[in-house]
């Protein structure tokens, strides 16, 4: 589906949508004119000057790359978006759903009848199809899983039962298979008798007749080697192998660690089931890269940058309304001090910097904390060194920047005892914020979670709170008689 | 440097580390004893049993994946991290080098002499030398400059003159070149003369005598076509090719837009030059992808787990004085009205509300906006299209969100009007933020600024400042007689 294909340079992708919005500009014109006319539509599919337009844009869509066709559609207004996908040829709207983003694809499955969606269906392999399945009206589906072979359906069955965030989600089916002991000689041949082997074959993979893998032979390999020599030879005996069940975010890890191409999926028998490429690993880490960075600001979903405001409102309300429940108990702590703020207002004007610095620092904590436990460096023995070095941290930083806070405060307010107040609730927030940054990931990733989920929010709910009720609390015991 | 070795299984990291750390805690512990019983530290070198362990360390670590080992010593204290660099074969430092963190490859490189250095450098690739180059003392370069041949030497110079974020600093030159008016068995005959292909080579490059670029030889099509074929009528004649000033982050998306392995380097007149490879891509994507995380966290670079405590304070200083400055400056805010506070203390309790969700509302819009520009579907054209609708998102936000704070401080003070103030505040402060949230990244990337970096750090003031501001001068206005 992903071949290199001949007709795409570098420069083409920005410039080719400014041409496309061009050309959808001059035919709104068009419309536009036969529209304060009073002309009716179908007189306007008639135009002379509108039929070239079309024909100029078709003709445009029709020599681009599936994946840049996907980035015009998601850089459009949705009528525009409509317009230009009905342009283009029914046999590529496969490959092109595939490239979109979920809330495009979604825009365009939405415009198309189950007729060509199940014959845009059909032009995909299983494990394509596996992607695409949960996104299609089930009528559909089940129409798509009548057409398919035995074999193929075998595939779409076992490549949708996989999580999203395990090897079988990534996995496909494209394997070129030699025994181990014929010769390099009858290797070749067999291979010149494809007329294309699949993309990212950088080898063919050695099975015995039970497909049990023996070995793979990389095809830099194949051509450096000796004709005569035996495959058994020359292969790799003892590749790096993945199962279906692992965890996709270790097998990218591997990749980048091994610098591979391609690797095999083997299932618990050691049988050969499918294979991982480098293009899938590429894209899966830059969608994970894209999760975290909308989960961080609490966005449930990538938005389309022309969706509707309601859309937007529903993928981002969760978050606000957290925040609003832990600022609110914030709020309630500063309400248990009233009487403390009503006497002594410039606590008022000095909590929030107390608050403030205790997130931030924390956040500090969480991130190297997190980083440490994804790279698989942070055993649970380890906890107490990395509690105590944090410790020591905040404590540094505690005396630093709380005895410049007090430093200020002293200067502003004239009263030492505010000073000293301000530097030891500085200090005591930033040991909160140490030790809860370091509790939470690991508690999160000792329960199994994804330790860098959340922890965000809730380091900021415990220094917010917190910073208040210290800040307050020592203000209310020595300022306040 | 980094090809696929045989001996590598996916669950060895883990284990090797834990085994690693199983053989030190023993050889600390005969160390401990010799230290107890106060023998001299030369008679500990013949013990037998401890040179056993270490031999078995050796062993172990021999049999390891460069990569591996870079794990590993990442994931030790600095004593026994450098005690496991001083087992390792001195003929494998330079590419163990190249692939740990930087501050413990900063950690290693201080352990070694000059001499020792020097050979490590000299093992490595013009393009390795690069990477490594910054890291190495002055004299160690110059002595590596001086061993090199003339066309690596010019390699060299080559690669390092390009900054870390352009193609440049992701080429090699291991190209394998072949002309394009031989027959494909020519091309056979002449890989099969190579001991071993570089890396990652799933395609050849056709060049005419002065080097340009004719076009690439894919390997899967020079094994599926006719062997009497001429290289001309099998190549892809355009291939996507990358010139080593663009920016390393527009390649890596080439790279997955067209699922490539490896992409030619050409200079202005089209000469080839060097190649990228998606392995270079993958390291390059996940190292933006942890410097994003730190830089958001205002961490300047990735701390070495185990490093000192003033290392730690030292990269964590800048964000937290930052911070400070902003705090204080929202702190002042408050200031102007601790008359106001003094008369309604409830202001008081309820102002970090306010605040606290427009920076949160602020921060999902920059993300968003963010986001749209790094895909490159934000032009200047489209401003007023996103102000709308984030000022549309804001509005139905703060109805409802400023609405249920109303609700809730009404409740709390029996105060209608002050539960109408909230609502208010919330919606300006949100209308705020939606503002502010699209012309901040807006802005940095008009100014050819990554609009990434630092943006959530000037919403955050911008919302905490204006927050305050608009939430208590509404109060002195309206509840203040």
């Amino acid at each position: 589906m992903s071949e290199q294909t001949e007709h795409h340079h570098r420069e083409n992708v920005q410039q080719a949508l400014a041409e496309i919005q061009h050309l959808l500009a001059r035919h709104r014109l068009v419309e536009g004119l036969v529209h304060r006319q009073a002309m009716p539509r179908h007189e306007l599919v008639e135009t002379l000057v509108h039929k070239q337009h079309v024909a100029e844009l078709a003709r445009r869509l029709d020599a681009m790359h599936a994946a840049d066709i996907a980035f015009v559609l998601e850089a459009l207004p949705l009528d525009d978006r409509l317009f230009v996908w009905d342009l283009v040829k029914a046999e590529r709207d496969g490959e092109i759903l595939l490239e979109v983003s979920d809330p495009v694809r979604e825009s365009l499955i939405e415009s198309m009848e189950p007729k060509e969606l199940v014959a845009a269906a059909e032009q995909l392999d299983a494990d394509e199809l596996a992607d695409l399945a949960p996104d299609l009206p089930r009528g559909v589906m089940e129409d798509v899983f009548r057409l398919l072979g035995a074999e193929e359906r075998e595939q779409l069955r076992a490549a949708m039962s996989y999580p999203e965030d395990a090897v079988g989600a990534l996995m496909d089916f494209d394997l070129v298979t030699v025994r181990e002991d014929v010769s390099l000689e009858v290797v070749l041949r067999y291979l010149r008798r494809f007329d294309e082997l699949p993309d990212h074959t950088d080898q063919v993979y050695v099975v015995d007749r039970q497909e049990h893998l023996r070995g793979v032979l990389p095809l830099a390999r194949l051509l450096v080697a000796d004709p005569e020599a035996r495959v058994a030879d020359v292969m790799l005996s003892n590749p790096l192998t993945l199962t279906a069940e692992d965890r996709a975010d270790e097998a990218s890890r591997w990749f980048e660690r091994y610098d591979l191409v391609s690797a095999a999926v083997v299932d618990a028998k050691g049988r050969l089931v499918g294979r991982v490429t480098v293009d899938s690993v590429l894209d899966f880490v830059r969608e994970q890269q894209e999760a975290e960075r909308l989960a961080q600001a609490g966005l449930r979903e990538e938005e389309d940058i022309f969706a509707g405001v309601l859309d937007s409102v529903k993928n981002r309300w969760a978050w606000l309304a957290i925040n609003l429940v832990t600022a609110t108990l914030a709020s309630r702590v500063i309400g248990l001090f009233e009487g403390s703020i009503e006497r002594l207002v410039a606590l008022a004007a000095l909590m929030p910097i107390v608050a403030g610095i205790g997130g931030n620092s924390g956040n500090q904590t969480i991130t190297m904390i997190v980083r440490a436990i994804a790279l698989g460096q942070v055993r649970t023995d380890a906890a107490r060194k990395l509690y105590r070095k944090e410790i020591a941290v905040a404590t540094v930083n505690g005396v630093v920047w709380g005895g410049l806070l007090g430093i200020l405060a002293w200067g502003l307010y004239g009263s030492v005892s505010l000073g000293l107040v301000m530097t030891v609730a500085m200090l005591l927030n930033l040991l909160l914020a140490a030790i809860v940054g370091v509790a939470i990931p690991m508690t999160l990733s000792r329960l199994g979670r994804d330790p860098a989920v959340g922890s965000s929010v809730m380091i900021t709910a415990v220094t917010d709170s917190g910073g208040f009720f210290i800040f307050l609390g020592l203000a209310t015991l020595f300022l306040i008689k």
